[in-house]
């Protein structure tokens, strides 16, 4: 367990998760002050992080990235900023399909991570069981792709349809959106992790950022990229 | 509220049911001993019940049934039994469709119920949308129904598909089919009341008897048969 | 499947929703810009729907259907918004039910969605059994409409009683009103679930929306109306 | 806290409860042995408790009491057993109403506790709300009753209903009768604690002990009977 | 249930009840309207209540009982307003027993409710289990009292001590204070539903008013006070 | 949606879905009579599925596959049985690490499954946190595999502790294992959702078969190997 | 992590955890064959550990262990069995007091472990709070002990008593005896970790062997024994 | 129970607690008034409270400690505020260590209660398992404490391997840190619950304040020094 991280006192950067897992780490804003994010990013960036991710970031918390990164980048719905410096070659495909618009600031989430960490993605949004037909034209995109990421609130029966039509891995990705007995997304997790389809698996409620990481890694080395990690313990 | 009611001690028989809703009494065998069965459906037949229905019956409940009832009929994987003395000429068509072979159990109880309360039922078994494609050649009478009884257990997709498919009324039942995550049939309730298709209403986990009640009201109704409850309070 | 939408990039419009199922797509305004709305609502009108129905409206989202529908109406208090264009001539009569006066947007939701899909609507408020005679002088109307929705929080034991009374279907809606143990409307949908009379279905916490649309379809098919989907896959 | 009790080792037999509450300690007889039953009875009786209750108790269990005190009385199906040796002259009316036939041994537990803590009982099984007209027989009795005890499962929706129409305490106890979302008599629960009728306190589900319990007590209060504890601490 | 009410449109104002069952409805502010609340304040006292309780009211809502009646006695913090017009006379005695000084608005409600019915009320703030010596105190009340209140949230430890200790009726009041694992009141509820003390039964959460109404009815009666609703049906 | 299936009655059989989606249907045996799994069975075989699968048999169950495979091999404890007959050519390597011996069930569910689709799989069982060194000697296996599945039950630390190491998709599976607060597998579950290790996805409780079915899609992509369902809708 | 273990293939014996720890790895029967059983006793007191505890344990997975050691002990009634070898002498004292008599299969469990380790144990059985008299001649012990162990199921009352009594650690242990609202130990469990009484920690429900562990670490600590563990990493 | 406390009317001052258990009472803010919380601390201190404690003090209530104690200090994101006037002699070592930057609140608060109790504290931040190699570092110091506090939200899986690695006692404080399935810390309370490592005992969420508390008293008697609470009752 000799693996190097830069100690801040108030975080222990995991500088060396990018040579050991091919992804860096990323910030989780909540509960951490500007300065705490300013300072983790910094870390993270003279590290040599090939971007660097954040999540749940309000305003103040992306303002905060952008006094150690003028280079950030953001999306304000989808309370996401971030810094590309070295993103590698793009490799796999990724399809994303989502139950509503209102699913919106999930799908980009898990895009933005998925593309940081080199894969292409494409995005089909709004295709809803309520009416299946209007999958019909996403069919061939989600049947080419090395992974497809299926992001729905509701009852989430848009996993169990898609799970059922493609052969590649599916991430399902539930989300809030809803009220009553929704209760905050839970009844799309319940859904996707009983889905009648084999081949499903499930991140946390609305976790666009788990969701972009893992099937990232599937799509990259279905296209035969080479994986971080080849070294010992 | 002066309307008739046999009293048995242990039971208050409303014999008025048939009368005032169009549906007789049935009985919920659980935590009954076989004589208060005997007792309660004796009563049922003596006030001219057009049929008496026996519902989570084992063997016992619906032996006590045919003491009193020599041609009741029975269900034994159902656990069911009944006797049909004066069922209502058939109105109305109720297409009941189940997610899987599992759900057997539960199909029947809806068919029998919706059957004594006079009316016509069609079944197409195990269409989950695993492999939507089976949904197909049943898609012609769900569309011709007065009223759809959707029967699924796992995280109940089937609901949704069929509710964005059709324009009758459409009737939910989870069942508790499945294990882990499923809890007993609570992913498949929750999943059907928060439907993404409109028009879908639901019943209680495993409830086929009350699918099929209020579904044989809705396809009587729809096919202009006369309703009960005419009278005053 | 080869049925029309409109692909708006973020929202593929489910046109084709009326015609396959007699009632046209409606917009569930959380989690969508008020952009967003507008778009939808303005493909929805071009398409020729014969209503929009915003729900879940803030202010803004009610102001962006106005300046795509300058003859949109709203009711603030209940969050909605509609345009009403071509409303089909009403059929069939639903009665509401309420337990309280609290229950008084849910109540407004169901009716204005029955409303627009070509419905008589009659509304009986704050009849809960707490003082059970206040329900007598509503019996007339519940005992002829052609569907009865019961709205009701707390307990919802309003259900139950309504669902012994009537022989037409009944359509359980129950709300968030109360505290503590009622969890937001959990108590209540237990209860509607659970009711001890058959013949009673239940649609989401809140969901006025869903009850008025399946309350409708019942109501204008009892009334011999025509209904929609007549065509094939 | 200077009182009386006797050490068994294994329990610590609570002799004063009777001089200080007015009610004699019971025996929850699960997850006891045999011998330990029949100690502990052994130890009221000695004590000279006015009765022994047993509660939940199988057939090993109540014969441990036989052997103890030849005069005990049993009920199987409620599973009890009982020794009453010096029952308090009955003071006060307690009224028993139960949903349905399946809540017999509840019922039945409530009316052997408040029997033997010195009250009259008076028990009106089966009449639920979905036939509310079989409660009309009943009403008298309620509404001469000190405490009205409403014993229901599924919904429970009875004791709203009882809990408007009479003016005395209503004691709610829910029962775990029912199926698929009565969650073991959750629902029953719930549905009590937020009735809408005001004046309505719930015991544990199937807890007909602590229902007699408290409903003697204030009927024995009601009708001018002396308590117990008027005692220093 | 030839009963009267006043049928204000949006609410029917059960004035029969007070006659029925000697406690008038009383008003819950959520969800109503400031004219709501007026209009139904406005037609109870009109019909002679003896006191009208406004429950869960911002500041609107009890300016709005100001309006009809001036003489609205109000308590911000327990989000309380009331008119007390014709109180009975004191009767029985009921005793509140806090377990911290964060419970306060629940004590307060309960307080409010029990005088209004007419009942001598005191209160012992602070009991808790944590320093139990200072329950000590409090004793002689309680034991002196018709009826004992518990107001206790975080585990509600208190309400078995006391329901141990007391030989009358003890109502439990759970209440949300605290955080985590209380669950907003989920914790306290539990216990007080399997309180180790038999003779205890509850009420909903941070439900003052419902506890000051059972209690108010159980000291009354205790101390010979006539009973309403002494009528047929 | 023009693909094949076998119409049985009690079952639409799938005869399509391995060409479709390279895994063949398998059977769940709970719910379903012996002569049903045994039908089902003889139409994949017929149809010329590589394999067939049956899992959560019992006895009964397995026999039945018997009758129509004498080829069929089982797994007693694991529940299952499956017949092999045109397992493709493994391509890649699936891990399986389980955090203890009682585990053991559901790792051989896992380990057959993604077998019998034509993967290698490795198993390292009981390397559960409580003793972390013990994972030592997997790690090396862990690092090459193209997919890891992590089987645990308790608290399920396991998932966070590998998905930190490796680079490769990790799939958890909380298992039943445990009692008391484990909730049947709620903890393990609910702590790999929330896994603070990015990349982690999870299925069902004890679904070491849709673990299975993911993990040999993930690892055969990675090694090269053509996938199913290159065709169109 | 250079520490020794016995690979067993289906067991991964952690041989080391007694020197790590200062408490040897026991055995968690459920789930395990007698053979894995038998195997890992023998690899455990083939390395010398001090001790061998099973848990959970039916008649057979008992035999098991006495088949590699005739020296077995074992409690029926606690489904336990264990091998005492080599106990440290006993240093500190930890007093275990529960709630009531059915309580003492997992007081028992407690006190084995506790021992065990190396610690004195003393029990006070059936002390609830509902006869808190009862608890008086228990308060020496508790006072004097260097942990205190409080088992109790219902509402666990007892916990927040005794902490609001003792001056040493308190570890609670949540039983699930009682039915209804218990929830198996989860109300006890709530109860106990919203305890109003400060310094209270809990394990899991039923969990005796948790408790025994950490409180003879608290215990042996408070008396000065050395500890286990001084070596690096 | 003769032992003293001060009655403020609102509140019950427990002046004795330090005497009797080594801890002064602390003061739990919410729901409280500042002139309540000014009150109470005043009392403390005229008592001779070696400290007082404000825990959850927005800043009105945390000025008001400084009006009656104007040597007060404070940390606002943590919501503490303390006055130190008598801390005991530090004696013994606690280490906290937290999973992440975004639990430091909680990890203050332990700290600063372990510390007005007179224990010496060490703190870990962000040694999440996700980057397990980060803990390295903290085994020293985790190895020589007397007590172990983990503080983590999320799936928590650093107690258990901090639980696994160390010989002393460990306390887990699950947080609310997180989203989604974490449903406010409950996943990572129950993960602790489950822990599979023995001798890890668990306080509620969030509640640094419980664990500063067991956590010194553990602390102090391993390093012997000498505890309150010698005296009777």
């Amino acid at each position: 367990m000799d693996r190097p991280f830069v100690d801040l006192g108030f975080a222990r950067v995991d500088t060396d998760r990018e040579a050991r897992q091919g992804a860096p780490e990323a910030i989780f804003a909540e509960g951490k002050s500007p300065e705490e994010i300013a300072g983790i990013a910094e870390a993270l960036l003279a590290a040599g992080a090939s971007s660097v991710l954040l999540t749940r970031a309000d305003a103040p918390a992306r303002a905060a990235l952008r006094t150690v990164a003028p280079d950030a980048q953001e999306d304000e719905r989808a309370r996401l900023a971030w810094v590309a410096r070295g993103v590698p070659e793009p490799a796999g495909l990724v399809a994303i399909v989502s139950g509503g618009t209102s699913d919106g600031a999930v799908v980009r989430e898990a895009q933005v991570r998925a593309e940081l960490l080199g894969t292409e993605v494409i995005v089909h949004r709004d295709a809803g069981v309520a009416g299946i037909h209007r999958l019909e034209p996403a069919l061939e995109d989600l049947r080419r792709a090395d992974c497809v990421v299926v992001v729905a609130g509701w009852d989430a029966a848009l996993a169990s349809v898609v799970g059922g039509l493609v052969a590649a891995p599916v991430i399902g990705v539930p989300t809030s959106t809803g009220y009553g007995a929704t209760f905050g997304g839970v009844s799309a997790l319940l859904s996707m992790l009983t889905s009648c389809a084999a081949g499903v698996a499930v991140v946390n409620i609305d976790d666009g950022f788990g969701a972009g990481t893992i099937a990232a890694r599937i799509a990259r080395a279905a296209a035969g990229a080479t994986r971080a990690g080849g070294g010992g313990a």
